[in-house]
Parts: structure tokens; C-alpha cells; sequence
């Protein structure tokens, strides 16, 4: 082992340190997949109520860590929990997901959007961030998380969620200026929750640019790439891992990495030989099996698991992950098998 | 103009002869972006009706010919038209599209899916290209069209519409041999009706593989191309132009053009001067202006439908389309434009 190799193979492979088994943790693990989930649930059926009660925060994003043994915990919350926090009139639905009352469309609209302060704003999220890390073995890291500039924009600016994100797109097109100005009010935003959850605890952060790959590569440098870039640039003093994720991002995993992030999370469209390839060496991969091979035959599960491993090669700087977020229904016992074989290779 | 020059320009770009301007049509023309449809519609509130009714489905089908002045006509039909014709409990909702009652999850169900007759079973749509060729002028081509197998399969499989298609890629991967015996009877069935659609008066033919992207390159090569593949080899002999499309291809346009079609559709994310290297000098390509640009301004739309025309090139072989279908709720007068400065460009 390096001499600089912490306790947590999850963040030793971030850094792309040598590490005793590749690490392994999933997209959404704490959540739907988990009968121990649903159960809270049905006690505490607003979604929003967990997110915003420390001590089922902490909970649920335990939940995963004890049953399946990954190494990593990420923190139960929502991408559009600190707009929810500042902004009347957003929740999240079951099923539906965001849901905005007043669609963001306007440069009248930006003047709901002020500058978050997540002490004041979003002290639960913090808390929960304290009572996980208290509780999570040292070899266990915690992962903070927040949304992107463009897909929390999505969802401001649509209402909610959306197959064509026609009315985002449109901003973008006709009033590049009120985008940019949306983008750049939700970097900061974004940035300053990734910083308190760093400061609570958070010994990692991932940046969900979930929707990005609707958008062309061109359109992306021009009206994406810069607001992200400043958020990672933004957390560059902390000495956290920084990951970047967007699915069907395909055609953008050069952007996603040149955003800055020190972790580029891989689509399972992108076979990882050519995300290392990509990102090259000075950056690690996370990824990318496909969510829906859990829905296979447990042979596939582990012929396909094994396959993502060799395919991202036995060089340091590989976190297994799916591909994108565990699937509702997604079987428990495929995701702690993985775990296993992940762990055993 | 060379000597074998049709008096369709959307037919010689297809096969990469000169044309005094670029041809252009648009995915979905036919539809909800019309006024003249909608009416049609709170008349005709089944979909399938509309189909199922030559008369009506002719109309549908030149509605967009009329008003935009566009290059080629596509049938008003639907990629479950042929199974919805020999398997019960196929249906298709407004708002929701395809529901099959009993999704095909098992080898057992195979047997609901027989050959398919296209005089027998679809007469309908047969005497709606007949009725609508004998009705445009010869400079607008009459494209049929059918859906590729993997697409349709998924629809019979999830029982409808999907955001992941698990139980599709469950049933790939862990049944490999139902799979296969499924997509073969669909390949069959489609390329028994594109055919019938030829013989009917069709002048080119799409194969929509609307779905396709979802899957990696090397599922796609595993488990659908030679589906697809022995599609276009059975059309080989019509001698008509055979394009071939699917959303979020970005990562398999290579394989899209392997599979043998004469013509690539492009989604937006690709950029047109990639797609002409990828497909090479011998393929014609189709795109790709992104859908929601129509959302935008004029002067943005016209300055994009103008970046596609150059990223396209001034060698034959270009058709101006959508990179994906028209929206909902698109302004009838921007395609108008479209057309137009494609046209005049």
C-alpha cells in the first residue's frame, strides 16, 4: 500500500492510489431497491419529509451501506432540495418526480432565485451529513451530492420533468443572456451546498448533470460547460474527490472531464476502455454496468460484472458503479451479489 | 442534372445525385404540429382509426405537403401497426402511445406472434399508399416505413412505452434464444410489410429503430444487427432507397450504416460532418436539425437550419430532416420556414 492510502479504498481509488479491491457503491442504492426503505416510507410517505428529518436521512443512507457492504455511502437527499429550500412552490412528487408550480421562464423569474446560505437554508442537510459520518465505519466514505446547472434548470424551467426539455432548450437559443444568467445563479448555489457538505463531513462530492446528454456537444461547451467548470474549480481547495455524471453522455465524456472533475462517471453505453482512454490517465472512472442486468439471471449479472471490471483494467482509479441509478424494483440481492463479485475479483 | 435524375430531388439525394436544392421532410410531419390534423383528430378521437381508414390516413399523410411544400410525403401509420393487426390486444393510446395487454416475456408467446400478410392483414395501409401516391405530384416522394425490431419488440415486451426497457434487456441477456426467435419473426413481419408498402407504391422506405440507442455497441452488434441487417438484405432487390434512424444513436451510427441502409438519419447529437465520415462516401445522410430549436426565435431558427446545411456540405447526398421527430406542440409556421430556407439556401 502507498504511504498516502487512507483507510477507504473508495477514496483511494478517486486519487487513483493502488487499493486492495476496486471499490464498489451504486447510483440511488439508498432507496426504492430496499425493503427496508419502503418500509420507512410507508411511515413517512412525503418524500420530502425524510430528506428533511436528519435522523431518517441518516438512516436511509446507512441502510444500503449495512445490507449490500459498499464503500461508499452517498447522502440521502435530492438534487432540487436547495431550490426547494429557497423557493416557494417546489416539492417532490412520488412517482413524478420535481414538480414546479411557476416555471422558471423570464428574466423576471431569476429574481426568485437568490444566493443560498446552507446553514440557514439547509441545516438538515447538514445534519444528516454529521449523524452519517458519525456513524459510518472509517473505511467507509461519504459521498455529498448536488444537481448541475443545466438539469436543475430543467426542472425550473419546464415544471418539472421532461422528455424534449423544449422550453429549457428554447432559453438557451433565444435568450442565451437570461440563460446564463439562470446557469450561473445555480452554479453558485450548487457550490456553496458542495462546500458546506465538504465542511459537515463529506469526503467526496458528486456533480449529477443527469440530463446534459440531450444536449449536442457544441451546444454544451457553449451554455453548459462553463457553469460547471466554475463549480468544480470552485471546490478545488478542498481535497475532496470530485465526481462528474451525466447519463447518455456518449458524445460528451471529453466535456465532462475537462469540466474539471477528478472522477468522471461512464454511462454503460461508453465501454470503459474508451472512458480511460478519454479522460486519460490523470483522471479515475466510476462506472458502469448496466442498471437493467440486475433484471437478469444471476449467471449475467456475474459474466457482465466481471466483464466492466476487465474492461476498465487493472490500472488504480477505477470506482464500480452502475451505469446510471439503481432501477425501482431492481432485486436487493442482484446489487449485494455484485458487491461480492466486485469485492472477490 | 445527370441522366438518371428523377423528378424527385428527395429520391436523388438519397442516392447521392445532384439536386438544385437540398430535399427536406420532417419526422412526424404528419400530426399533432397541424392544425388541419387536430381538427381531424376531434373527429376521429381513435388513432388507430385515423390508420385503419384509407381515406382518412391519405389526408393525414399530404396534410404536411400542402402546407410546408415539403420533398417527400411519409405514410400516417404507426411502427405497431403490423403486430396491432395479428395480435390481439394491441392498442395505442393517445398520450400514452402503444399498451399490449399481455407483454411477451416467455418463450409460450412467441406463438402469438404469427407471420404476417400484408394484403390480408393491412389492407388498409396498402390502399392508403395507393391513394396517396396517386395524389402528390411526381417531384414529392411517398416514404413507408416500418419499425426496426428491437423498437417494436420493446413495446411487446415492457407492454408499452418505457424509460429503461428492462424487461427487454433482461429477456436479451437471459434469454438469449427467445430473443433471437422474437426479433426474427418481427424482422420478418417488417420486412414483409415494407415490401407490400413498396409494392403498393412506396418509393423509399425508413426503418425506425426509434429505441436503439439505449442499448451499448455491443448488445447492439450481439442482439440487433443482424435483426436489421437481414431487413435491409431483404429489400435489396426493390431498388428503392432504404434509410434507417434511431434517437440516441450517438455511439452506433457506425453500426446503423453496416446494417445496409442506403441513408443514415442523424440524431442532433451527432454532428452532420462526423456522420458523413463515419457512414463514407457511399451512404447518404438524413438530419438533423434538433426539434427544439423550432421553440426558439426566427432568426435562431433560421440560423441553425443554416448550421446543419453547412456541417452537412455541399456534396450530394444530404436530406434535410428533424434529428428526431416533430414535438407536440411545434409551431406549424417555423417547419414552413424550415422548408423554406432549405429550399432557398
Amino acid at each position: 500500500m502507498s504511504p498516502s492510502a487512507s483507510p477507504s479504498p473508495f477514496l483511494d481509488a478517486c486519487r487513483r492510489l493502488p487499493v486492495e479491491h476496486v471499490p464498489v457503491w451504486f447510483m440511488r442504492q439508498a432507496g426504492r431497491s430496499l425493503p427496508e426503505y419502503r418500509a420507512l416510507r410507508e411511515k413517512h410517505p412525503r418524500f420530502s419529509a425524510v430528506i428533511e428529518e436528519p435522523e431518517l436521512a441518516a438512516e436511509v443512507t446507512l441502510q444500503p451501506v449495512r445490507r449490500h457492504g459498499v464503500d461508499a455511502a452517498i447522502l440521502f437527499s435530492d438534487i432540487m432540495t436547495p431550490v426547494q429550500a429557497i423557493v416557494p412552490g417546489v416539492d417532490i412528487h412520488p412517482g413524478k418526480g420535481p414538480v414546479v408550480d411557476e416555471p422558471f421562464r423570464t428574466k423576471a423569474d431569476l429574481d426568485r432565485l437568490r444566493p443560498i446560505e446552507p446553514e440557514a437554508d439547509l441545516p438538515y442537510v447538514l445534519e444528516a451529513v454529521r449523524l452519517v459520518r458519525a456513524e459510518l465505519p472509517p473505511e467507509v466514505a461519504l459521498i455529498g451530492f448536488a444537481g448541475a446547472p443545466f438539469t436543475v434548470a430543467s426542472y425550473l424551467v419546464e415544471g418539472g420533468k421532461s422528455n424534449d426539455y423544449r422550453h429549457t432548450k428554447a432559453l438557451m437559443y433565444g435568450a442565451p443572456d437570461v440563460w446564463a444568467e439562470l446557469a450561473g445563479r445555480l452554479a453558485d448555489i450548487t457550490l456553496a451546498t458542495l462546500r458546506a457538505q465538504v465542511a459537515a463531513g463529506a469526503q467526496a462530492v458528486q456533480l449529477f448533470d443527469s440530463w446534459a446528454g440531450n444536449l449536442s456537444a457544441a451546444d454544451y461547451a457553449r451554455h453548459v460547460l462553463p457553469f460547471s467548470t466554475r463549480i468544480f474549480e470552485g471546490l478545488a481547495d478542498l481535497d475532496v474527490p470530485r465526481i462528474h455524471f451525466g447519463v447518455g453522455t456518449m458524445h460528451l465524456v471529453d466535456q465532462l472531464s475537462a469540466a474539471g472533475a477528478d472522477v468522471i462517471g461512464i454511462d454503460w453505453r461508453t465501454p470503459m476502455a474508451d472512458a480511460r482512454r478519454i479522460v486519460g490517465p490523470d483522471k479515475a472512472v466510476q462506472g458502469n454496468l448496466d442498471p437493467t442486468v440486475l433484471f437478469a439471471p444471476v449467471e449475467v449479472i456475474e459474466e457482465r460484472t466481471r466483464a466492466v471490471l476487465a474492461d476498465a483494467g487493472p490500472e488504480p482509479g477505477h470506482v464500480f458503479n452502475l451505469g446510471w441509478g439503481v432501477l425501482p424494483d431492481t432485486d436487493a440481492d442482484a446489487l449485494t451479489r455484485v458487491v461480492d463479485i466486485v469485492h472477490g475479483a
